[in-house]
């Protein structure tokens, strides 16, 4: 006989005469001549409440019924007499799968500290928050596939291994086969000769060069696939490997770029408001009060929109001591970007025409000489959720682009000759999956949104 | 005014008055007072035509408008007198985006071998085949999608840093941020001790260890995204970089892995059927004439299933020579998986309970004790296309499987501690995505099959 998940149990039109539920014990708690057991298979939130009669011929195992232990139960789907629950199973065969001891299995029945369930992160997805968490980053996946493919993009994978250090030599990952210990540099040429592709690899830190490669053969293209930043910062924000949504779009402008990125967070939201309604509940419930509300203004509300030389002008106005001072040209910090998305605006706002000098090369120069074509995403809480731009799409201006910035046009003669043969205006942006996760759930830390977070010293499981 | 893709427009119910189209051109033909154009955006493999007057007003450009091209036109949307279209635009405005010099352009109007292609991987997703290939590529991993989601299944995201080197240390590539050079083994401690996660790190060849961490809280969760192999090999089915779908489910045997993973393989090339059909009846006429009938074999027939036991007498009972001799214990080879499913059950076979000796440690040992529950799904030109198995979940043997395959239980407290807090049966495999690729379309070879692949000695791009 097939289990029935856990979710479907709850949500049966009839009750049967036969089913069979597998799960773990959340809690027993034993009256006289029976025992409750509140079973759980990740299927869902809530639990399904069993109730096993003495008479039930194995009913002696029930002492190693503990919390954590797996069990298999036979039994009929019948309406519940308690509150809160539609049906429960009545017992006639009751199967250890396998115990728990009660002395040792760290998640008894209590409130633990996130800290320590990071420690046994190869447990908490037992518990009812990172449950619920991994649930809602599930499904939150699966909105951003049918977001895009609803549109008409499709969807790419973009090279994890790179041979391109360009865009920030310092922080990435280095990958050899190299030995690690007693390798001298050569007399001639580079010691990757030797090395498995012959030159130096890296781990990329965006799939963005590539996909802009792809959209200029299908059109509209997205990568959704993990990046890596071997940056030693010990934030509650950076972890050094997350999964990133990189849409790229041809023949599209910053503004078309602005539309699509606004448009796809408030669908993921909505999504997720709609198919992980008891899992939300949890968060605005225990973890962030104000979830809701902030929720329901990002699907409601027109994001605001203002160029980086008026929120410039924003932020000078503002009554505040900032950290970082603010003047035309600097890079806007989380806490300039914190106060326009949640106290300015009070909602999110996307920021465009940044300086030249603080972006990348290949965004495209605006007529003013100053400014580029950049728009980043700033929510509440987070600060920058999404950052991109329209990309440069004119041949001389991307090589006088290049050479400003220091770097070699010929490391990138893939990406120049899309400029040779039928360029066109093109944009597109780069979204943190893991600050969405935590925009969605109110989770304060990124390594409580990541199954098994990756960080400086860090790499257990 | 937005542009129509191609393929909306191809598709169009009546005709438009106005629309905007942007695209490549494919060919130009010239005619006495206009022009056609052949024109792609890659939204599909059909082309639409359009016909630019010499009335128009900045006909003169039209000398630019080669192959490779990039066009944007407003014009009408009439009903095409031509043969296999409906639909024509009627040009009234002709801009050019970007030209395409007609010397220099690699991609001009003649068939290009594989190898070429490569060569120019930036360029070929503007080629038909290609166009089609990544098409079906992004459909198929939306197929993947859909299909584990309406099951119940949870997609996870397993990490791609590891710091478990135990599958195969020799074949993995080591991640670091240590200089590659002039690095000395310290006299005490690791050397590693330095290094980014203060212990050596790698990247994973699979997320299976992982999933089953996630499957033990969530019930029947999926990874799918990219592993590793350094392997020095130059074969047409290995790449340094693939991506994997490996499903993961609690409470569940090897029967029911099979089930899975023959229901999973037919929706997806039915899926592929339903919703690629130009991109198929590509690679049905021009690269694979025995498509069609493989693919309807593979959705219509039950996979057949035979033991590792049935499938040697088999191989032994068969007039061939074989390259790799047969006995009871070795490793299948591709020369008897191809033969098993080519020619002996002429359609995908499942081969189960492999000897004990040549799977991993963490397969479920039979009853036996000289064969484990393993299975692997064998299909037509490819050979294995899944390999998977049940766990063992029971503590003992796992403690000695480990010890006996040589490695160390430490390494794998969190993957054991599984077997001691509600151990469950459970059960996953893991399919490479390229392999379901080439079987989908008939492509020999992966790496056109990646839009940039990466082999020993190929990074570029």
């Amino acid at each position: 006989m097939r289990r029935t998940p856990i979710v479907d149990a709850l949500q049966a039109e009839e009750a049967s005469k036969e089913i069979k539920i597998c799960g773990w014990v959340r809690t027993r708690r034993d009256a006289k001549g029976f025992s409750f057991l509140e079973l759980n298979d990740g299927s869902c939130l809530k639990n399904l409440q069993a109730i096993v009669d003495e008479a039930v011929p194995t009913y002696e195992i029930i002492k190693d019924v503990t919390t954590g232990a797996a069990v298999e139960v036979l039994g009929e789907l019948v309406p519940s007499p308690g509150k809160g629950q539609k049906w429960e199973v009545r017992v006639t065969k009751l199967a250890l799968l396998g115990s728990a001891d009660a002395d040792d299995f760290p998640l008894q029945k209590k409130r633990h500290s996130d800290e320590f369930l990071r420690q046994i992160a190869h447990l908490r997805p037992r518990t009812n928050k990172y449950g619920a968490a991994f649930r809602i980053r599930s499904e939150a996946a699966f909105a951003v596939h049918k977001f895009y493919r609803d549109k008409g993009f499709f969807n790419v994978h973009t090279p994890i291994l790179t041979g391109s250090d360009c865009e920030g030599a310092g922080e990435m990952f280095r990958v050899s086969t190299l030995p690690a210990t007693g390798v001298e540099a050569p007399k001639e040429g580079s010691v990757f000769d030797n090395d498995f592709f012959g030159r130096e690899a890296n781990l990329t830190v965006s799939g963005q060069l590539e996909a802009e490669l792809l959209a200029m053969g299908l059109g509209k293209v997205y990568t959704f696939g993990p990046t890596f930043r071997a940056e030693n910062s010990n934030t509650p924000r950076h972890a050094a490997e997350f999964w990133m949504i990189e849409p790229e779009v041809a023949f599209a402008d910053n503004v078309d770029n602005m539309d699509l990125a606004e448009e796809m967070t408030k669908y993921v939201v909505k999504h997720i408001l709609e198919n992980c309604a008891d899992d939300i509940e949890l968060f605005a419930k225990f973890v962030d009060k104000e979830l809701m509300g902030r929720l329901e203004n990002i699907i409601n509300e027109p994001f605001a929109r203002v160029s980086y030389t008026e929120a410039v002008d924003l932020l000078l106005a503002a009554k505040k001591k900032w950290e970082f001072p603010v003047e035309w040209g600097i890079d806007l910090q989380t806490e300039h970007e914190r106060y326009l998305a949640e106290e300015h605006f009070k909602k999110p706002v996307i920021v465009y025409d940044y300086p030249k000098d603080i972006k990348a090369f290949y965004m495209r120069l605006n007529d003013d000489g100053k400014t580029v074509a950049a728009m980043d995403v700033l929510v509440p809480r987070i600060g920058e959720l999404i950052g991109g731009s329209q990309r440069e799409e004119r041949m001389d201006v991307l090589l006088e682009r290049i050479n400003e910035m220091g770097q070699n046009p010929e490391d990138y003669w893939w990406y120049t000759d899309l400029r040779r043969f039928g360029s066109v205006p093109h944009a597109g942006f780069g979204m943190g999956f893991e600050r969405l996760l935590m925009l969605v759930t109110g989770i304060t830390n990124i390594r409580d949104v990541i199954p098994f977070p990756r960080t400086p010293q860090h790499i257990e499981f």
